[in-house]
């Protein structure tokens, strides 16, 4: 049965993936397309890579009749996502890929958003949207969240390890490598190809970058304590990629064990055999996200780093997923495309 | 009805990028894969970003059990392949990616490639696999030369035009920018990521470049008589992607108009509207080719630029597409994946 | 003797450039710099990899006591340039980068500008600044305009050709692929790192890109008639260089010939041995320009191709080199920095 | 007085950087350059962007006439700068800049590299080449051994804070990006640009990477024990540049005055302010190294990142500084080139 999808935010990155991955995927099918500052524009003006495709040409969101409506993604920036989901017929399943409805405790939003949340009921009907650990709850929900890129790049790789006592949770240190398209579509000097292209740096050093509030949220639940990370991003002069590096203390092959047990039945989700490391370029523009493990000289340390594309697998691909769920369909429709490399 | 595949030097780059396609076919199945440098490695120790594939392990090409193949895509160098095309059962479809079966001619070939042809009965045989141009003949060829990169962006670009006689066929300049797999898999230095990044350069300037025998053969027989295009490429620092530039003396509106009319009805050449140019990022792990055309302000003088993916379109996106007219399946079976942006 | 250097405009790539190669000339010190946008900010703030250099902090250009200066920089956009050139001091030595001055004829400006010139006086006073063709005027003059970087790249192919009655004045192609900093430091979405890198674009084709503004008043003033060159710019990426490729009718040596013969005693154009072809990585961060020829396999053509450093050589290079002569110092002053490769 | 210098080894990259840097500098004069595999040709043959210098052609070290050479800098692979090194003169003063000199410790030596020394009496007269830390040493040496790259970085940020007893010992964690001519100009598979480019990924994971028997060699020495840190290199796709993030446990604060402290009369090693962080734009083709100290939010532990230029101060820059002190120069001469940035 066809499910019919409407987009709000579809002029951005995320918004683009979705219609990306859409596009061959076998139920879906796209009935309207918003993006408030670029309504009336055909998506082929904002998205010429999407040329060859038949796509409504982008509204308002007001203008959407949502009746006929089974599902929409919203991909708006922060804070704004929050003020029209609130807005939307009650009806509706929605996938959200904002950061504004990833953290279930509103004095946590505000400490890591910096203003209290528009829509606190909202915020607590919404299912944290990773996939692999909470699919039950995706598959009855009627409002998902999703996930940040590099939340969900951190969790896969630490929350077995946290879940099942494997390490040390006053030492965990999360060092990310995150390419340019993670910072979205914004017009900012940073982002210019002759500020990023030929280098590296970090930035949200020393335990500011709001995605820690979703590390935070998860672990403590995880653990029934606090726990703490170290994380510290890096941009990366490539357009899609995350590879996060994990330092913990632990048996580095029971790591690798816990890995490959939570993960055995999981079709995005590939441990490495213990040792090999992965690389983003093994997963660009594809859902699926690669784990390796690795002990260190030093006795009862484990390196282990993930690598997903944060377009895909960070963001739109996780949202489609969630969305496969809500709507009792096959988990993996239209996210079977195989990694374009080189 | 599942057809039954094997591919011939697996273990280079349009090799890859077509088990990346067949993954995702909805007839093709692979059979066999082979590699005789690489024999018993596993496709994924080769291409890591095929690790969730379930793939038969690479063998050497005499090892493979040729009764239940359907058809053979050989992706090996120049030269190998007519060496082992011509010790390949009769029977076999092939789709062959090299350059070794492109020129009809024993000494045109033997002009460009500086030796003479090792298989000059095959080389009569062999159709010309520019898909848009050849479909009739290759509907029902039991053996497809799939042509070279550029020559196939160039041909889009000029074959409507000298068909129509719509331009001066003694001042043709066709200026091309190749990204970096266009060079292939091979140990060179200059092919370095540190002497290749940041910057670009010409080669093969003057009409050497092996293309032109193509171009020369294909125009000579579209016109009638001898046409030399001046054809200057460049190697650019991204890896999938051909801009050709085109350059001819005759009226703007009437080049758009015909290359409108010659590919309304294309499924992956897609013509921009008047004015327009297309991107390279824009087609991208894809099959299609967006070609756009401009006026100069000298009157009677056009610019048509085209865009592929020099892997997928340029390659191996057009083998498959080769292949699916050779098997009686519907020719875009497996290729309408949407280009991959940004 | 110490010459006092006031850069306007500091805090775009130019001028930057400018602060980069200032800092190792022998007799260049920095009184002033001024970035209206960016007053109070010290240059480290805006520019990090100046960091360990002594520079005073940015100002506003009205701010800058002109009196102890000796020459100013002017690397402030098109437009604004005109503005303030006409209220600085008379006495002051100028020479300005950006495009404001580099067309003499008022109605010329207006054509290619969109709007008449608020400065025709200093617009009559100013002398064009390519070095090599303008020296002795240089030498002399208060205020000089430096080219655009395509333009300069441009003309070392084609001034000697063009003088020497060499090649045919109607059938000349300039096909030519620019470096991102080439558009500035401008918040531009189609200048953000995940628009531009991995594929290229060309863009302002079909004879409307401003530097035609140059090229007809030099080539007709060489040439003693009207001569309209078909100039297609493509944005490659990579951050800085410029690689130019024309295609012109002449005979190839012969073209080879004139130029070697006219940049013979010229310190920073190196043309290479006939057949040989340049690469921006080569030129890179340097005041260089490499120029290569080669025939076609069309008798009676040829393909001249140039490579510069569109910030260094295409412009504040170019500055210097100007400033060196119109203060009497010697002309490579400063700018024989070799090419940062890789 | 003018230095007359060989390069043994100049067919690389470090051996062209090398050259790049000499040749501004204002008492080096190259007098003879060897690369045994290429000796016959021109160094614009192998390195055109040396083209418009004076240079003498390639010949075998063999051939070079050692009686009117100062100093060598060895830029030979590891291993063979060993048996080049023992063969040379005795009066020579020479700097390496492989890895063959860099442990004093036989024992250490084979376990890194997997072969005993061939040349032990030179290894133990070898002084280490970290120029802010062995000054005194290297001023009276005759025989210098370059740092690793990576290991130098580590050192500028972890040498002050074991030496001041500021951090835990057992817990250090050095995670680094190096860029792709950190591998040098090899003919590998993984260092084609085609591999590289668009993605990152870890390698030598798990303490088995040999620049930690420096780090071992010379935390023990500083420290007066044991000193395992661990230490994760990524390749990332720029060309030149380290970016290190060393996570420590210790008061952020004290870290950062301890150095600054140590570094304030360097020059070329820039604390930032506290808070701050750098980036390898900004050190790219310099002799610079930018630190940057941040606490984390978890109280007493700290984040350093430091940048720098794998091949200028990682390597050729370094051994430039370090022939400085040797011929009793000004440590900065040759080595005030401003970073080139964009």
């Amino acid at each position: 049965m066809t499910q019919s999808i409407a987009i709000i935010g579809a002029s951005g990155y995320t918004g683009a993936e979705l219609v990306r991955l859409i596009a061959t995927h076998p139920s879906f099918r796209i009935k309207a397309l918003a993006a408030n500052s670029k309504a009336g524009q055909s998506m082929a003006q904002v998205f010429p890579h999407l040329r060859h495709l038949d796509l409504p040409d982008l509204v308002t969101w007001e203008q959407i009749d949502f009746a006929g409506i089974d599902l929409v993604f919203c991909a708006l920036p922060h804070k704004t996502s929050q003020e029209v989901i609130a807005q939307l017929p009650a009806h509706l399943k929605i996938v959200d890929l904002s950061a504004d409805f990833r953290l279930r405790d509103p004095a946590a939003y505000e400490k890591w958003y910096g203003t209290p949340h528009a829509a606190p009921d909202l915020q607590k009907e919404a299912v944290y949207g990773l996939t692999e650990f909470y699919r039950d709850a995706i598959r009855g929900a009627r409002f998902v969240a999703g996930t940040g890129c590099n939340a969900a790049t951190g969790q896969y790789i630490l929350r077995p390890l946290i879940a099942d006592g494997l390490i040390d949770l006053d030492d965990i240190i999360l060092d990310l490598a995150c390419g340019v398209t993670g910072a979205g579509r914004a017009l900012k000097e940073p982002l210019l190809h002759s500020e990023l292209s030929e280098g590296t740096h970090a930035y949200s050093v020393g335990g500011v970058h709001r995605h820690l509030g979703e590390f935070d949220q998860e672990f403590r639940a995880l653990a029934g304590r606090e726990v703490q990370i170290q994380f510290t991003p890096h941009l990366a002069p490539f357009n899609r990629g995350i590879l996060a590096t994990g330092y913990v203390k632990g048996d580095a092959r029971a790591v690798h064990a816990a890995l490959q047990a939570a993960y055995a039945a999981e079709p995005f989700l590939e441990v490495l055999p213990f040792g090999e490391t992965p690389s983003t370029h093994h997963v660009r523009g594809s859902n699926f996200c690669h784990l390796g493990v690795t002990g260190d000289r030093i006795p009862g340390r484990a390196i282990v780093v993930a690598a997903l594309d944060n377009l895909c697998k960070g963001s739109s691909g996780q949202a489609i997923q969630n969305a496969n769920l809500m709507l009792g369909l096959d988990e993996t429709a239209g996210l079977m495309l195989v990694p374009c490399f080189p």
